[in-house]
């Protein structure tokens, strides 16, 4: 029998989530796990690292999983650098990140830290994913997600992602039943419409919380988007590379 | 005469270091200039966004110049948001982000703060470019940067950078007479090896410090890593559709 995999887990909701405890519960019967996560919440963190302080990892024992766990003060990135780099003994044969409370479909994918910390594997060469679900609670259920998280995973194993790209998987809510299967599709090309909730503070001093509107009018078949709300699991395979290639010959024409 | 264009102005080096100091005294040549930049370095930020915490946002006086500037305490892609959103009285024509103390070339694009806050203006329509200098030093020489970023960005103000992209502009640390003009590249596909410089505090408890070492075996010339090399500007369109689209057609091949 070939050697069970090595499996990097980690997340940007913090190590005790739900999400990475049920991620976890999965990898561990795919392969050896070893958990490097952030000890507290680090949503939105996008592909931020630390470099202008320092880093903390510590061993940690939050249930009685196999696993091997380290929860790190730094970003999702950092986690996969610190974890590649300081605390695995030999490269991951998968990066696995997640599962996020809540969508990172279309344009989330940018501000994500649970697809940054994917790509940051996909960067040090590593086959990467990142789970989603569309249901921001903290008490969501991530167990009917189970089954495919591992029949994923187990396919990007035996597959093989390609070189340079990641992939980021979104759930729809809904009951297991209700899923009809799974989707490659592109980013939606959907935005955030802004809304700041301006309010004054107790002595008085103004201050915001950024809120927004999400908008979608790609309304084409072949977007996350699309497959999320036609009850499917949407896998975009995402990459590193922000070139638009399309582009270079038109600005090449530019005179400057 | 045509109406002086509205020019948003930002970074992620903090409001006061001498790379935006440059950038808005360039600006003002050029149009209105409003300044929303963050209050304190953000560096390597990527696309990080405020969004489990407050965000202030106060008018400053710097220098005599003509621009109205104002102080956030957010991301560089928070300040955008805000910018766009509350500070603005209409859309700008143009948001510049930076002029960011370090390389932002390559993978680093990823990681910076200066190029987040440009394609955040991108996000939401709005043309926008990010300017760097090869040159991590806080008394680096910006002057003589002030005639091309005039150029570029009078060039792309009439040109029109393509809806979806925002300009990576880079600049390599020479004399002006040593520049030999401008290339429109792609991205390398350079990485950092990561070093962790592990230490023991007072205490006696271990922490780390991130460091790295940049590699590129990238070595064909149309890169941004090879015109910086051999003394161009380099300037890479970058979108934040992050679809592998090359890559679409070969995962749905694969039998979950």
């Amino acid at each position: 029998m070939s050697k069970k995999p090595l499996i990097l887990v980690t997340n940007d909701d913090g190590i005790t989530a739900p999400g990475i405890r049920t991620l976890i519960s999965v990898m561990n019967t795919i392969g050896d796990v070893i958990v490097v996560a952030p000890d507290s919440p680090r949503s939105a963190m996008g592909h931020a690292i630390t470099i202008n302080s320092t880093l903390h990892c510590n061993s940690i024992k939050i249930d009685n999983g196999p696993q091997k766990e380290y929860c790190c003060s730094g970003t999702p990135a950092d986690c996969v650098k610190l974890g590649i780099n300081e605390v695995l003994e030999r490269r991951p044969d998968i990066c696995v990140s997640g599962i996020n409370h809540g969508s990172n479909s279309s344009i989330n994918v940018i501000y994500s830290g649970t697809v940054s910390a994917a790509l940051e594997a996909s960067i040090e060469g590593i086959p990467a994913i990142g789970f989603s679900l569309l249901d921001y609670r903290w008490d969501a259920n991530f167990e009917i997600l189970k089954n495919d998280i591992k029949r994923i995973t187990k396919t990007a194993l035996r597959e093989g992602i390609p070189n340079g790209n990641a992939l980021n998987v979104n759930f729809p809510k809904l009951k297991q039943s209700e899923i009809k299967g799974i989707k490659i599709c592109r980013q939606a090309k959907a935005y955030w419409v802004e809304k700041f909730d301006k309010r004054k503070n107790p002595q008085g001093k103004e201050y915001y919380w950024l809120t927004g509107e999400f908008i979608n009018k790609d309304l084409e078949n072949d977007t996350d988007e699309w497959a999320l709300k036609n009850g499917y699991i949407s896998i975009v395979p995402v990459k590193f590379d922000m070139t638009d290639y399309n582009n270079i010959k038109r600005i090449k024409n530019w005179e400057f």
